[in-house]
């Protein structure tokens, strides 16, 4: 059994900017020797989500739009009014949707379906700098 | 330390059907022999849930209506548009619960509450056969 | 390789109680003695969730709102119908944010942001007694 654990950074758009994170976590599984196991896929912050969608334009859209309705950017945030912000929609999409999932690993690769990728959102107000931290936990060789 | 990795199939109806999988989960937690660690309850795909839920009648409806609400069947969706599905709602559901949960073990048993059950909700727009992946870590004996 | 368990107590107010958990969660990391890996943060029930938010009192209200617009606590549940009780809303809300999350661990510490706490919310309709079970995965020394 092992832990190991590796991170890369990418930037958004922000403005709930959707992006398909699956191939950079399957490379650093494949680095990771692990055979069965677990991956951690973790983002730090309060104002993003890790999830999984089908990746296309048409859910990406839908996702959007759904979240626009939970918890619209143009609204009285209690958040913003303490700090002059104007991101306290994103910090309640983050609560909500959570910043980190594990996936299980099975011979050496994720265990994923054909349509669904893993995704960072980032809900923020303006464009972001971040790490995802990936642990992956299990037997090798 | 283990990491002991088993598989079960189960058949449902779809439009978000939710499914007690507690007893299948915790024979498998079981047959692996951990007495304390974690165990990772997952299920392919990108129009299903995991979660956990009082699983009695009144509850599941109740699911089942916010469900509804927050992303309804039969409104318009850029998924069904693109590509003449009719099952843009259980995308966004499934992205909202995610695929996956991970509960402690203790004792060799799942720790959850006496009125807490792990459920699959297959928000799919027709009966589907899923796969759950039951990956247990921890030390053993 | 090692699992660590360990839990703590806590009393909660109920009625969407949202509680800042980060410091002893990371105590019992730093017992644990894990360098790299992952914890998981838990508690049993129905009627709770356990997620990360920037604890603030601004933001601590707005995901108050939200909730109580996603699963208002007075509408009609099929729950309260069936059972005498009036917390059906609680258990919405936990199905859909989830009792457990799962964080890396780096350095012997909780890999989180700056203005990311971890906090328990009870739902319920009634001040209750909760256990988080901490359970720590990974290299030591």
């Amino acid at each position: 059994m092992i832990a190991h654990q590796s991170s890369f950074r990418l930037s958004t758009q922000g403005n709930t900017d959707i992006i398909d994170i699956t191939h950079l976590v399957e490379q650093i599984v494949r680095e990771s020797g692990v055979t069965i196991g677990i991956v951690n896929v973790s983002c730090k912050g309060s104002t993003l989500g890790i999830t999984t969608l089908e990746y296309e334009p048409g859910a990406v859209s839908d996702l959007r739009r759904v979240l626009d309705q939970i918890a619209p950017p143009n609204q009285f945030y209690a958040h913003n009014a303490r700090w002059g912000d104007e991101n306290g929609y994103a910090h309640i999409r983050s609560a909500m949707m959570g910043t980190v999932k594990v996936f299980p690993v099975s011979d050496g690769t994720l265990r994923l379906g054909t349509w669904q990728q893993i995704v960072l959102c980032d809900f923020d107000d303006r464009p972001r700098d971040r790490e995802v931290t990936v642990t992956t936990l299990g037997e090798v060789g």
